[in-house]
């Protein structure tokens, strides 16, 4: 079971870090601009200097269809490198899609199959029915989205239904029931702690991949004081500018992994 | 401005069709199934069939990503052979899209920049503060997902907050603070006629695309009951099977034209 293949990763090397592979081409180092496949060798370079520190990487799918279908290229070139070198990191491809049922099968056999991603994100709008043919790949992880990290998230996802808040909902439900085949995960954005220590109640046993930790203003400290499980897990902390645009990417990743650890 | 594109050919040729462009590899007929573009060649042939009696094309990412960076590239042929061949007719992009902030510049950048599309259809859940990169574009058309056609589209969308549903709140908002650019529109499906009728009266003056006609169980004499706006407009009807895989392509939009001008 592919969640599984996270949970092995993060105690082989005790790290919670995911790595935002998000090659804006305006932003990468010159020096890959003129090569025949720049977003790809720039995520080659970074890969190479931050696996030894990260579990998962995840490349947003924006950064890649940018560039047209040469992006989608190098986003499989990309993928092929990691599964071929790389096989135990898990990879989350953050393409926040949904469609509505057998439409989805397109989307599914493009990311899990074609691109050969362990996860996908998503938005919970349309509901579970609409995402069965992500949901019902048990050997793949369907990351629903619950408390995004932008500052606007709250327009609809605050609404309160119920006595609860629209987040609380979509986390309460996916717990005890889009999770029949322990294939799910929530997105809880680092920059809403108040939030997220909520989303661990409703959602005791769920990993959450939790983006807007640096340059969004999300604390390590925060996010670990609301968001591990009981058994001091449960979190996939994704960086990505913080990272890949540092000056030395290694020790970026190996900085996060410690700090987040200092906290475990 | 790009909606007024519809609405002017809506004019020229008394059509509220829209025509799905959802070419699953598997279903095309097999005699495009061995040539170099199948699915461009596929669409080629329903666009010169269909474009006497549609105001608009709406290709699902989903059928083209299923096939990696050649369906992308069949999907830039198609936009490119619309847009030089029929270039008053309007053109959705179904991708239902939505992420954070400046990562949705990548999206705007692939798909009204790279691909040529009048508009896209989104995602509400991360709030107009997120989708600001594609509600800034008064050049083309945000699409928003109010009322899915799908049979568990209410498992969040008929949450009550403030008396009113997720999707009501959702139509209020759009049409009342999203729509400053006049550059709104909202997707209501066909299998919801009274949720229709409401959206109407939520958002008197925006104009709704429309699924869910023929294959999803919809019916085009309820919907032009429900939908239509107070000069009889407001309304872009899709069918994607229901012509594209008929046996008579021009035939089918035909008399789906003729079938809403009944109710006109």
């Amino acid at each position: 079971m592919s969640l599984k293949k996270y949970e092995d990763r993060v105690k082989k090397i005790n790290s919670l870090v995911c790595v935002g592979l998000d090659p804006d081409f305006d932003k990468i180092p010159e020096r890959f601009k003129n090569l025949d496949n720049p977003q790809f060798e720039f995520n080659k370079w970074i890969i190479d200097q931050t696996a030894g520190y990260t579990s998962a990487y995840k490349p947003n799918t924006a950064f890649y269809e940018a560039r047209g279908e040469q992006g989608i290229a190098e986003l499989k070139m990309t993928m092929d490198y990691i599964n071929s070198n790389y096989p135990d990191i898990f990879t989350v491809c953050d393409a926040k899609r949904a469609d509505i049922g057998n439409t989805n099968n397109g989307y599914a056999k493009f990311i899990f199959d074609y691109l050969g991603f362990d996860s996908i994100t998503l938005h919970p709008y349309l509901g579970s029915e609409a995402l069965k043919p992500f949901l019902d790949r048990k050997d793949k992880v369907s990351i629903i989205l619950c408390r995004t990290s932008n500052s606007g998230a709250g327009e609809f996802q605050d609404l309160v239904a119920d006595g609860q808040k629209v987040w609380e909902i979509v986390a309460g439900k996916v717990a005890s029931k889009w999770n029949d085949n322990n294939n799910c995960m929530l997105v809880v954005g680092a920059t809403y702690p108040e939030e997220m220590k909520k989303v661990r109640q409703l959602a005791p046993d769920v990993t959450f991949l939790v983006p807007g930790i640096g340059a969004q203003g999300g604390s390590v400290k925060e996010v670990m004081e609301s968001g591990l499980d009981s058994n001091g897990q449960g979190l996939m902390i994704n960086s990505a500018r913080g990272i890949i645009f540092s000056d030395n990417p290694a020790e970026a990743s190996k900085a996060l992994r410690d700090e987040i650890n200092q906290y475990r």
